[in-house]
């Protein structure tokens, strides 16, 4: 069985989201990041970068326990596990996976990350890194829509870990200050994507415990969500 | 023979390197990102993000050309390829390497490079950006020299990708309002990366071209670099 450590945030969705894909069973551990719970000495010893999603798989590599941290690795380590197609065994497909797979890592969760604090998160408005953030985001959105205009999926004709990473970051493209209507090829595929039947069993892992009040966090909350303690 | 597209960027020295400690031969294409040359339209087909790094390598799967973008994407290609140990074929130490690559790649370079955007290269002093990101690299540089207090490398006990990945993004430390002397295990790291042949081989390219001014870019070489275009 494996423990997925989850909060409902884009990069802990592109777990659950895979592990329904493969059909591989899994046990939610929720780890509440507004109270601080990523920085607890024992979940620090699955995750040394105190963040969600990490995995611990009780029948790892040699039949031993393994933890695993980072988003991106859980997945590529996930689909090798299962043999899944969502990362071929095809060289030239593969490090295509690979490529968009990296470039949401590198690229669009950590930018599209940034314009959430500034835009939302914030207590100073601050014109300059709102506007640096949201232009980074419309950047973004080009190089993935110029991709889409060309391929049915971000990494070729078909559905890929890549897709899988990326989709949970679009979701809150109003928060990012964009508009899916400029976007025809991403539109095509976020509606594609979001109709899958796994991503929405995926987005549903604690959907009870998402805050939908719309208040910006204050406080311990603020403090454990942005203090970098 | 492998074409590298490349500029003085740590995301670029991190093929150079690889491609050093691979004895692995390389012809270096010059990319003047201050002259705006990732925007070329020859260069956008090969690196669909408009950066560098990006190679060709013209022995590709099935000996056809492959185009490969995303730093993390082309260090994984060119380690299989060459069936070199610093990406290992053992499923856990993989995991291991990927886990910290991932985690150089979505954390260690993206909230790094912001801070070198705020503390060095925004036209605003803008305190609340540049406490937030000097603050982040502080909490990066511990989640690093915590694992380097357990581990002689990143990813365990052998130097690889992961190593190869992190030590450009470290060497502008000053930037990054950090002192190394407040971290021993990532000293003792850093001087060892440091004084490798091939590490210093690879900051070697082009480096003729560094800008040793110091100046902070102006005008048109400003908005190639930052204004997103």
């Amino acid at each position: 069985m494996i423990q997925l450590f989850f909060w409902s945030t884009p990069n802990a969705y592109k777990v659950s989201i895979l592990l329904e894909e493969l059909a591989m069973p899994y046990e939610v551990v929720p780890v509440h990041i507004g109270k601080g719970e990523q920085f607890e000495p024992d979940f620090l010893s699955i995750s040394p970068n105190n963040k969600v999603p990490a995995i611990v798989d009780e029948e790892g590599p040699g039949q031993a326990p393994i933890c695993v941290f980072e988003s991106g690795a859980i997945m590529v380590y996930l689909a090798e596990k299962a043999k899944s197609d969502l990362f071929p065994a095809d060289a030239r497909r593969r490090s295509a996976v690979l490529q968009w797979l990296m470039f949401q890592m590198g690229g669009v969760g950590p930018m599209l990350g940034q314009a959430h604090h500034f835009r939302k998160y914030s207590p100073e408005t601050i014109p300059y890194a709102i506007d640096r953030y949201t232009r980074e985001a419309h950047r973004l959105y080009g190089v993935i829509d110029r991709q889409l205009s060309r391929h049915a999926y971000l990494a070729g004709d078909e559905y890929s870990l890549a897709d899988i990473a990326t989709y949970p970051w679009l979701r809150p493209y109003k928060w990012q200050g964009q508009d899916l209507n400029e976007w025809p090829n991403i539109s095509r595929w976020y509606s594609e994507v979001r109709a899958r039947p796994a991503v929405q069993r995926g987005l549903a892992v604690l959907a009870e415990k998402v805050d939908r009040s719309g208040k910006p966090p204050e406080g311990e909350r603020w403090k454990n969500l942005f203090g970098q303690s």
